[in-house]
């Protein structure tokens, strides 16, 4: 075999294997020098020896302390609750119908029997809220958007976009479910474009109402979650028109919100001119009754208009404190920023589920081996490790992420402070719709990874992945979000050369754009040490170069086609660019507020294990779109082959602390519930659950 | 706005939007070319015109014509026989008991009632078999895996396992359905390692007979398809045990298949020692009853070894044509491989349906546009085309692609050719891995590009998702398969330095191999003419100067590293690296096919069409990895955003031939059956679906 080698052409590549020799080596100081384990001849790897983990001595508790939030003890009531209520379990098969049932009475059962009443906290404790939402969540995600159909949205908007007689009106029968309702904002023709809606609101001032239409089919309202078998009442957001003494026919003030009673109370028929529909199976959360609504002349009384941004008076008058149309449409739907907050949050407890489940499984199977010796477990694979530990990284960093995002919501709802709203408004967008599409994608990616157990339902990841889904599209697609969030650093990277001043999280901008749009240096492009590649100011530099050069070039092409294309067309040519730049920004927000949570923790080990999470965190993303760095040569080929490596390296060493770190997101067997996850004699949990003894 | 931007500094990037702009125009030359189509300045695309269609107009019936196989006939027989039988549709709601009893009676009506008898064509015309195979996968893909483990599995296994006695017994059985049968090779603890099984059969020389056991809980047969309910036979895969008088205990002689009853043929209750349960629901293919065995003694005629490789005496003397219980154990399971052949074939079907329902809906969706004008449809935002067209090309690319693994299957089939056996089997395990894991990613992104009408179960993407996710695992593990792909290339790349032969699939290594490693072209690196980057010579060289490298520096490391590791450590070491080398060789192979396609097209415009296809495939595929081209100055940064700019505007281009190329599949209405995607008063028949009238 030597000789044949001997013949093979010179080329780059043995460059590459000398460089990797000599990345190889000084990996191989480091790893000494922090764990002084030995490798394992038989799989390429470190072996798992007593003393690797004693030297990475993770422990499970102090690091759980440090993630666990303050609503913990909320969240084990929910679980314990549940945990005590094997018939409010949610089974294996269950039609549409029944489905729904159990999840109304689930959330009675919340509600009325374990006492936790999360309606207060919508507004008074959001961080609660969202605590019990993801506790909720992962008894049943079906049961988590029911609950916040009711108490976020049909709620939140009574709450938020209502004055004191709603409150006073409504609060106890939403908070005690005597009043369960609906959020019916979307239409058939119109989901992301709302200000699109042509359902009507007219005012009559000779009844003193508002009549409700739906003027085509393209306007029927659709998803109504709540609505095809429990809603009594929904917020409805439809066109105000009033009478117009002095022009032809109606004005048209814009997209408002209206509480419209949709069933009758007593004898729970939808009433007069309100056609109900069911929409009928969906992809996941069969739990939830999303209906379709057909307006005919439903007549709502003036007062049900939820007028805190804008009122008509008896006499047809409208008045308000913001003074256009879009000002008003933008306060409206600002405030129902919250949900994009819980849908982010929420996606993480799913993301900590299913890896926390593909995890111990691939810990425990075992299978192939060197020849004659016992097989080993397929989290030993290199092509395993790839799968699963960038993916834990990643639920580390969300996780901090969202943590902060939930503390500002909380802030702003108290200060009102208008950049933390702005601040808000945004980071929610974009962390919303990045967490979401890359928890999407691991739910395929944990299946995949378990193999043939992975399909069975019992062991979840079908109904994760399906349940979740969705969470991309509503409370805001994620595709039109990010370009909220490229439309926003435009907006402040354009108000900065006017000398304004950046919000909060794109501050980096600000301090860094001119240093960053430099030429990169050619001498730290080809530094290649680890001590670099793992130091946070290389990671975190590279993370924001590249936000920064994205930002100024996608600004100068849209000046160049707006010329000849307008506004629109040259958004539209710039797209892929700009979707990328929102990316690759909040990217850079979650690196930096990892790398803020691993620098205050208090606890040295747990440090150490977040470091390396951190670490693995940042080098995947920068290997994944390496492109990018090596066409503007900020990253030399040298450094490119290094970070590839160590990337692959640190995917390993996490791999070994692999089942502390899945231990500390501290979820009881009963809610991870997947045998194949089982702590001890998973398999024969397994065999026993489809019959065997 | 300008002296704005003039404050920005000069950066690269500044170079970007020259280069791009010099682009720009050459591109703007060629479209006048092709097109002479006037941009929109609307969308900053061009518009949807009729001059755009004129000029690349595509026939649709003549695209369709060329495409189509040699066996639409009995497809079409498929369609309309289930079109005309609306009891045998799948309802949205079904428990899992019934959808296993539907399914049967789906099978049952087709192969007697239809008359479609697809068990003869299994060996004697494999095209015309895998073209059912597609047509009842894209009625019910439960039906088409039913049908897969009755006729491919079962009954291949007896035709291509066993010898004429077995085919005497059991063929008329098998074909008319009065034997189902299951294929019982997984076990609990096994899968992708099927030499590991410890299932046992040991032969009793006393009383003639196989004594079938299940050692011990691990080797529960799981996962086996027809056993929960319907399977009255099943081919069971374990060791082989003889008496062995000179040694202590028995001598184990490697896997073998044995036919074992399970059911009693009139009561239908399982045979004494034959142990069977459910293995429940699963993610998908709820249709199809899958169960676990446990065997305890279980006695069977010696006849009921399946013995064409390997066959035991009445004296108990093992005898064989093949050396070695390696050689025997590989010729086992290469009869089987036909399976992968249908799963690829089957899954560029089900990537078909999807593409055509996301494509269609993305015409007929409109949603925001310019200021004061029409909304447009979203298939001209470039954040969907970025979505859906490179997935419609890489669609295109599998049809013929698989196409031609099927020629290749039929004719090894006829010839028993070693060289082309050798060629179908890494083909059928890079092309099963290569696209079901493609297609299952497509099939997410579908979804999500449809948004909330792409949640709905009755527009698919749900279930389609659901019952092909496992298509990724069974019949062999992507993962593992991919390594049997590099492996195949590794052996041959020795070959090849030895003198030996490349076999047909890898040719082009054994012709290129030193072109490729010499170091790449700095003037070529540079082109970023259109012609030159739409030239097939430039993609196929790209494609295989990846592959090339890929597998010189990966046989350089391997040899490096098992000197210290071992091979099984060394191999570890490099799984990343080889999982990407066999995943270029696919794509490789893919491209080259497509490319042959184009070039025998006989109709004009089809071919044109076909051209713009096959470049936006090849394109995107290099953009995807441009950080590998990068790297080693194949592509230099000029030309790296060339194939940017460009690939976007391949993508603008094929949208808008998209309806035609999806209406080229020739997919019926009541084969897509998604509302959303019908081809007229889509909206008005989802509404009628939910109950509007």
């Amino acid at each position: 075999m030597q000789t044949v080698i001997n013949q093979i052409p010179k080329s780059s590549y043995d460059e590459e294997e000398e460089e990797a020799e000599a990345v190889s080596r000084r990996i191989e100081r480091v790893r000494r020098h922090l764990e002084g384990v030995p490798y394992c001849v038989r799989t390429g790897q470190v072996e798992m020896v007593a003393c690797a983990r004693v030297n990475l001595n993770v422990e499970t508790a102090a690091l759980s302390g440090y993630m666990r939030g303050k609503h913990r003890d909320i969240q084990e009531k929910v679980y314990e609750y549940f945990n005590k209520k094997p018939e409010l379990q949610t089974p294996a098969e269950i039609l549409k119908d029944d489905y729904r049932e159990l999840c109304m009475r689930q959330l009675l059962g919340l509600v009325r029997e374990a006492g936790i009443r999360p309606f207060r906290y919508v507004s008074e404790d959001p961080a609660k809220y969202f605590a019990i939402a993801e506790a909720v969540g992962s008894i049943d995600m079906s049961l988590g958007i029911k609950m916040g159909v009711q108490y976020s949205l049909w709620g939140g908007s009574v709450i938020n976009l209502g004055t004191k007689k709603h409150r006073d009106k409504y609060f106890d029968g939403i908070d005690c479910l005597d009043y369960p309702g609906c959020f019916a904002m979307t239409e058939l023709h119109h989901g992301s474009n709302v200000q699109g809606l042509q359902t009507v609101a007219s005012f009559d001032p000779i009844t003193d109402e508002f009549v409700i239409d739906t003027p085509n089919d393209g306007a029927i309202k659709w998803w109504i979650g709540n609505a095809a078998v429990h809603g009594k009442f929904a917020t409805v957001f439809a066109r105000l028109k009033l009478p117009a003494y002095d022009t032809k026919g109606a004005a048209d003030m814009g997209v408002h919100a209206f509480i419209v009673p949709i069933r009758d109370m007593k004898t729970h028929q939808p009433l007069p001119g309100v056609e109900i529909h069911d929409c009928g199976h969906k992809v996941g959360l069969n739990g939830v009754d999303n209906g379709a609504l057909r307006f005919r002349s439903v007549r709502i009384p003036r007062d049900n208009l939820l007028n805190r941004f804008g009122d008509v008076s008896r006499d047809g008058k409208y008045t308000s404190s913001l003074p256009t149309v879009n000002k008003r449409f933008a306060a409206t739907l600002g405030e129902l920023v919250g949900g994009r907050v819980g849908l982010a949050y929420s996606s993480v407890g799913v993301l900590k589920i299913a890896a926390t489940i593909a995890i111990r499984y691939s810990l425990l199977r075992q299978q192939f081996g060197p020849p004659n010796q016992p097989e080993v477990s397929i989290l030993d694979y290199q092509s395993q490790q790839h799968k699963l530990m960038p993916m834990l990284a990643s639920t580390y960093a969300f996780h901090f992420a969202t943590a902060n995002l939930v503390e500002k919501y909380a802030e702003m709802k108290k200060t009102h402070d208008d950049v933390l709203i702005a601040d808000v408004h945004a980071l929610s967008a974009g962390l919303k719709s990045y967490i979401t599409s890359y928890t999407a994608k691991s739910l395929s990616t944990c299946r995949e990874a378990c193999g043939g157990h992975g399909y069975a339902a019992v062991n979840r990841f079908g109904s994760l992945r399906n349940d979740h889904d969705i969470f991309q599209t509503f409370e805001g697609d994620n595709t039109v979000l990010l370009q909220q969030v490229a439309g926003d650093l435009l907006k402040q990277y354009r108000a900065k050369f006017k000398g304004g001043a950046f919000t909060a999280t794109w501050n980096y901008l600000k301090e860094s754009m001119n240093t960053y749009l430099s030429q990169p240096n050619p001498v730290t492009a080809r530094w290649e040490g680890e001590d670099h590649l793992r130091n946070p100011k290389f990671q975190l530099d590279a993370f924001r170069y590249r936000t920064s050069i994205l930002l100024q070039s996608v600004a100068v092409r849209l000046q160049k086609h707006s010329k000849t294309l307008g506004d629109f067309g040259a958004w539209n040519r710039c797209l892929n660019h700009l979707l990328t730049l929102a990316e690759s920004h909040i990217e850079s927000v979650i690196l930096a507020k990892f790398i803020d949570a691993v620098q205050s923790c208090p606890d040295p080990s747990s440090q150490a294990a977040l470091k390396l999470v951190c670490d693995l965190y940042a080098l995947d993303r920068i290997r994944d779109d390496i492109g990018t760095y090596r066409n503007v040569d900020y990253v030399a080929p040298n450094k490119a082959k290094a970070i590839n490596k160590l990337t692959d390296y640190l995917s390993f060493q996490v791999r070994n602390i692999a089942k502390e770190l899945v231990d500390a997101f501290d979820l009881p067997p009963h809610v991870t519930r997947a045998p194949i996850a089982m702590q001890s004699e998973a398999y024969t949990q397994y065999t026993q659950i489809v019959g065997f003894e």
